[in-house]
């Protein structure tokens, strides 16, 4: 089976900009990307990055292809093959285990606010789209296309970091790269009102 | 082994203001108790609501206590007691039994946000501190008790509706009463710039 993970080279994480700069945004974006392949790779997976520009800095195969997203994937589902995001610094072995236990045609781990954030495709009928609430669109095209789907219930892979709010999720459960990344950048919790967020010194 | 579900009778669900009104919250709030009850007796438990307040309108063992939620819950940790917030539409009978599946002395199960919104305690020495990041703080009490503490990694325990953006994750996965509460009250899941929210006709 092949194992993608697909990784913006240019410009990622934009959405971190009230906290991070450009240097640093892609700086943290590779240690995530880099915890994520030693998820899989402890797991006895063997991951492919597809990479919209060319990347030295990481320890595996890196594919470029400057393409969207959705064209750069569906263009790679013609036999068995798994897709993770970059930006799930919170899986760890056992997560990625759980991923490919199930048993079905496709697999999907929903992301909170209704994404896709990683599947394993088993039929080359699957195919993505990963606008808007793309976990819905994926439960659809599966049934259309008559194949049988399992979900995986995970936080660990729900929780994609993509914002400010979602750094606190990495710091109050992290482990790796990434989350000592925030930690030498003087990221830390703050507590206000009983809600958790992220400070910076 | 005992199993708590609290429940605030007599103003939940504040954070919910900006969509539903103060009825509407208590009605909305009894519809996830009822679902959260549900899930626990499909998997062969036998909760009793811990309520602030008198409640007749549901069909299980209600005992009042008006105290806080620290003093009402730390008072019944004497024996093996599972806690299980009232507030988690999105369980089911298989999230319940991964909740009591890890052999450990407390089994904690983190919410989004740094909350903590489930527990096994199997041992009288653990206690709980609601407040602030709480997940860092069972952590910490189980710890100096000398008692192992497993983790749950569950989306499902994990989102606890509270703030308008959590019915996004209910209209996206729920199914029971909570998410037919909702549909009946005209809340829809909106997409706007690709970010998830919820809207009412």
């Amino acid at each position: 089976m092949d194992l993608l993970v697909p990784f913006d080279a240019v410009e990622p994480k934009t959405r971190l900009a009230p906290v991070l700069d450009a240097d640093e945004r892609s700086a943290f974006a590779l240690a995530m990307l880099r915890d994520v392949l030693d998820a899989l790779r402890r797991a006895d997976r063997e991951p492919t990055v597809l990479a919209t520009a060319a990347l030295d800095a990481v320890d595996a195969t890196v594919v470029v292809d400057d393409r969207s997203l959705d064209a750069a994937v569906n263009d790679r589902l013609d036999g068995e093959t798994a897709v993770v995001m970059a930006d799930l610094p919170l899986i760890g072995p056992t997560t990625v285990a759980d991923l490919f236990a199930p048993d079905a045609d496709v697999v999907l781990a929903p992301g909170l606010g209704g994404g896709t954030n990683a599947f394993v495709a088993r039929h080359p009928d699957f195919e993505v789209d990963y606008h808007g609430a793309s976990i819905r669109d994926h439960r659809r095209i599966a049934r259309e296309a008559g194949l049988d789907v399992a979900e995986v219930d995970s936080r660990r892979l729900a929780t994609d970091v993509d914002e400010p709010a979602d750094l606190a999720e990495l710091l109050l459960h992290g482990e790796g790269r990434a989350v000592e990344w925030l930690a030498d950048a003087d990221v830390s919790l703050s507590i206000e009102g009983g809600r958790v967020g992220v400070e910076r010194r």
